[in-house]
């Protein structure tokens, strides 16, 4: 729920003298995203997203994410585009924030992913991928491996507020992820944080992959647990292996996993798995009772982790069935 | 900012089926209205917008507001339509709320309206009064004289907050307004809330009047104040003149004030301004600092009251000029 940023009528018709969109109809703030303030703006032309960046995103990654969107939907993937003002520049300020215009993108999405979407998902996962090839500016992953030590240390001893022990259960846990790491695997720009929320649909068919945010260089299919433990877990925290399999299936319809990579899934879902457990429990101590926004519970993580740490084998995934 | 209650597509479709509206291409919630949760519904027919409405407005009073927009849309004024489902019904439920589904209205909102859009709203003004007339249902101001006593009394000392001796201050310029409040005046529907938010313009013609879910029964000219304390005064608390005549006399060329009413003028702007500054004061001393949502500074609102209770005539609302 995010409008963090008022722009009234005046600072916007200022603003669009610097873009050729047409004449506006409608401009409201929309309750999407946590990071920034974003409004839907409708002209007699077409619809926009403009987004005003906040404190929390860095303004010298900006430009990275920028080329990711633009490389991407220049390829014919269906993501945000960055408009150009006038004068050619992507990246503008408004009310004292680094912002940006973007084409709108339409669909609807799912709480809970079907099959047939969680298939699409893994082909588009897989074109994202290989279409990232000619992205030239680098950003490395501020939430990868590396930082899950100091994440944990910054949580300390208040990690037992979701269960007696748990701050050694936690370290015995990221200690085994961190040891089995895998090296030499595939690298390349990764979304890092594809959950269902951030892909649209219309009917079954994938219409926006959206909020580039967390974009990096990493291992590509690192991309794939993250994906796999957001879409594919039931409400009830079982997992489903026919969605894996889908989306696996779909992922390697398009780019096929050598076998390093293949093997790598289970701890690589581990660590995605680890990463969002870290950060949720972060999240968790450090938000006040009373705030609107309540935090996500970081247990539900905890419940995934467990399951990528028991599987004896890859085709507890799908793979090869 | 309001999006209180979440909505997922699994609701929202089983929601839709009710309803004769179209393929969903997007649903977002957005940034608009304090009260209620409100998404921007776009299918591919048309716009529109789903209210789900919250705790703090009484679902007895559902069907009033509800009428109050049927009638003033029907009569041709630019106002959110109700839409029915199938069965012909417009309050539905949704996530354990009511709600409904209206048309959306184009246009942006004006946070310093000038002249021409202040001239604009006095005539829209004076139509929604007189295209009122056929509305059966009836609703008392729940914020009216009646009631602000026991909302200074539910403040108590702790009005001080605002400067010492505030309490008194307070208390005896309300005895004015309550001893001086006109009787006999003509009644009907009023917005009861009709500041620059909640109406929209492109360029500076009028496109749509919302949220009406502060209208009731009372003066039609406390409306008039409610909008002159709103539109009327300027950043650094100074009264325009320029805009309180044009939007008097945008008003008196649908409907001519009586000479009653236009002697009233300055004690119902009082009372208007008394009513935002109580309600103000509440939220002031009732939010928690570390809100989210700030509330807004009573001492606005004691500005303008100041001023009305000022003046020596009704020349100097541009009356008569």
């Amino acid at each position: 729920m995010a409008v963090y940023t008022n722009v009234d009528d005046t600072a916007l018709g200022t603003f669009l003298e610097a873009y050729d969109l047409g004449t506006v109809l409608s401009f409201a703030g929309i309750a999407e995203g946590v990071e920034n303030s974003n409004y839907l703006l409708r002209t007699d032309r077409a619809h926009y997203i403009l987004t005003l960046y906040e404190k929390r995103v860095e303004r010298s990654d900006l430009p990275f994410f920028i080329e990711v969107m633009e490389v991407l939907a220049k390829s014919g993937l269906t993501c945000p585009l960055p408009v150009p003002a006038r004068d050619g520049t992507i990246l503008q300020e408004l009310a004292g924030r680094p912002c940006a215009v973007f084409t709108f993108l339409d669909g609807t999405w799912s709480r809970y992913p079907n099959r047939e979407k969680c298939a699409e998902l893994g082909r588009t996962l897989a074109h994202m991928h290989l279409n990232c090839a000619p992205v030239t500016r680098r950003r490395a992953n501020a939430l990868g491996p590396d930082a899950w030590r100091s994440l944990l240390g910054s949580i300390g001893d208040r990690a037992d507020v979701v269960g007696d022990g748990m701050k050694d259960a936690i370290r015995d846990r990221l200690d085994t992820i961190l040891t089995g790491w895998p090296s030499g695997l595939p690298t390349g720009v990764i979304h890092a944080d594809l959950f269902p929320n951030n892909v649209l649909f219309i009917g079954d068919r994938l219409t926006g992959v959206i909020d580039f945010y967390f974009a990096c260089d990493d291992i590509l299919a690192y991309d794939l647990g993250i994906c796999m433990n957001s879409w594919c877990f039931e409400p009830d925290g079982s997992f489903n292996l026919t969605k894996s399999r889908a989306m696996l299936k779909g992922y390697q319809s398009v780019r096929p996993l050598s076998e390093a990579e293949t093997e790598a899934i289970p701890i690589l879902a581990a660590g995605s798995a680890m990463r969002f457990f870290l950060t949720r429990l972060y999240d968790w101590i450090h938000t006040p009772a009373d705030a609107l926004v309540s935090p996500k519970d970081p247990m539900e993580y905890w419940g995934i982790l467990r399951f990528h740490q028991s599987v004896s084998g890859t085709t507890a995934y799908g793979i090869g069935l």
